[in-house]
């Protein structure tokens, strides 16, 4: 008999999460019936989304959100041989059993040598977002100027990588030093620490005298408030995300957008990555051939130990990663 | 010898503009050289945009931008006879010389019976904003639900109508009961005074359960962040402009609009109908036909007399006009 850990949302968060908000439980789970598969995850993914989603989506005693890599531990299914791979939407648990159909294989091609927890990551949702924001979102063309913040996140950095892939000029905000300094290391064109600049005003400026093509905004509020009066005229901006807003219990207040928009003629979209399931392949082929090529570089940040869950999600959204933030069970 | 008058900007608008702001100069035109043609401006135009335009293109002493409707009353050019009427961009003055190149003839199309008054409204740049914003920004298809608001406007009232040649459901909204009238003998399908509502939420959200596909906002501010709200999954909003802001001295400050814009998958957009200018002959044809055939109906609020332009730009912007605010020299 196999007793399942979990993570359930105790109390909705009220502004920053905080530990005691979660609660750890233990789930006995029945025997496998014909058809059935028992997987153990591997990798647990925490993301920004699950702070918003967790309002949305969630009530109070659910098990946590989210998506792993779990190996098939026990099989009475002929599809999925024992030892296998795949990635899962099943939340913050340790064990579970599925009949199969909500199991996603890794591609074909992922190499032995490569961490399979970049599933969760560079060759994952948050690189499938940087791949369909960029692309369908910012329309980015070569030559354009392309401005990223969160950019030494996980879909930030992919972000810049594949603008520079691409044939634009980047230019990459984070957070502290050490962020900006690996920045420089994947090749960003600019990048600079937006909480010590004197001017986030200038410093976008500074970066790029004439303006920004497109803007990846993970970031939203104060930022994207100050960044959309850079971009140029016809000017895209992709509105994936809004970290610096996700934990105000009261929702901040800024100017209203509706100047630059008007006399720049920008286009402003929200999205979410799901809108292009349909071509997770073609996405996710195309981010593990740059991988393995080597011409886009991950970094990952691996909180070991399942029981350190929450304070890897908390730790993810005070930004105290560089690239992904996983947990290793 | 011919005496131009002329009304200048004499102080920057510091808030609602005053008619203090104005002066009224007189200008001594020379005698016509070969090729030239003397005009007098028969209507005058005042249009929402001037009020941001005026600190963006203009400084103290600068004649105030419009368009005009305008008679040839003095030909050199053999290009253009005494007694045409041509569209132009020369501002808030009776009279000017012309080396033709930026005048526009009326559509040739263009009926005795129909005020040409109308060239500067609802078959002129207002009308032109209404139909590439409905259909290029907002990308109306049959069947949709559009809201738009300053909805008895100049350009709102041709939004409205052309949304329901277009086979969509039109809400509208407007500032007192007799617009409201006005847009329910247009043909709106619901319309309410914004001002007198008890909640804008809930008003909307009754005048469409299901939300809005397309918005097109001639207002900003307060209006649009509720109204961002109310969009279905993958709305359009097409950002026309913002006349609830054009007069703060100090900036309005609203939510951030990040979160709608990325859980519904919003796209917005900025624009200035002057980016379709290949394409006005298209548009006015489009107009003017539908104009004539009555499909499209129009009011105008004439002020008499070019010493009451200022007046007339200072009662369009408080939204005292139902249709179009023109100024008959």
């Amino acid at each position: 008999m196999v007793i399942a850990k979990a993570w359930v949302l105790k109390k909705h968060f009220d502004g920053f999460p905080k530990t005691s908000d979660f609660d750890l439980k233990e789930i006995e789970l029945p025997n496998l019936k014909d058809g059935e598969l028992l997987l153990a995850s591997v990798f647990l993914s925490v993301d920004p989304y699950m702070r918003p989603y967790s309002r949305r989506l969630m009530k109070e005693g659910d098990i946590m959100i989210g998506t792993q890599v779990a190996r098939i531990v026990e099989s009475k299914n002929p599809a999925f041989a024992v030892g296998a791979f795949v990635v899962c939407d099943r939340g913050w648990r340790t064990h579970f059993i599925s009949d199969g159909k909500d199991l996603r294989l890794l591609p074909s091609s992922w190499p032995e040598s490569l961490p399979k927890s970049l599933a969760l990551g560079t060759v994952g949702m948050p690189g499938l977002t940087a791949y369909f924001g960029l692309l369908e979102v910012c329309k980015m063309k070569p030559g354009e100027t392309v401005l990223v913040n969160a950019a030494a996140g996980a879909v930030g950095s992919v972000v810049g990588q594949l603008a520079k892939i691409g044939g634009c000029k980047v230019v990459g905000c984070a957070g502290s030093d050490d962020k900006v300094a690996y920045l420089k290391k994947l090749g960003f064109d600019e990048a600079f620490n937006y909480k010590t600049v004197k001017s986030l005003d200038e410093a976008l400026s500074k970066a790029s005298p004439d303006g920004y093509d497109c803007f990846f905004d993970n970031v939203g509020g104060e930022f994207a408030s100050v960044a959309i009066n850079q971009m140029k005229k016809y000017g895209r901006i992709a509105v994936c995300g809004a970290i610096s807003e996700y934990n105000d219990s009261v929702p901040q207040k800024g100017p209203y957008v509706q100047y630059p928009m008007i006399f720049k003629e920008l286009q402003m979209e929200g999205f979410l990555v799901t809108r292009w399931n349909h071509r997770r392949e073609e996405g996710l082929n195309a981010l593990l051939k740059w991988v393995v090529e080597g011409k886009v570089k991950y970094h990952e940040q691996v909180t070991e130990g399942f029981e350190n869950m929450p304070m890897a999600f908390i730790g993810m959204l005070k930004g105290e990663n560089i690239g992904k933030a996983v947990v290793k069970v």
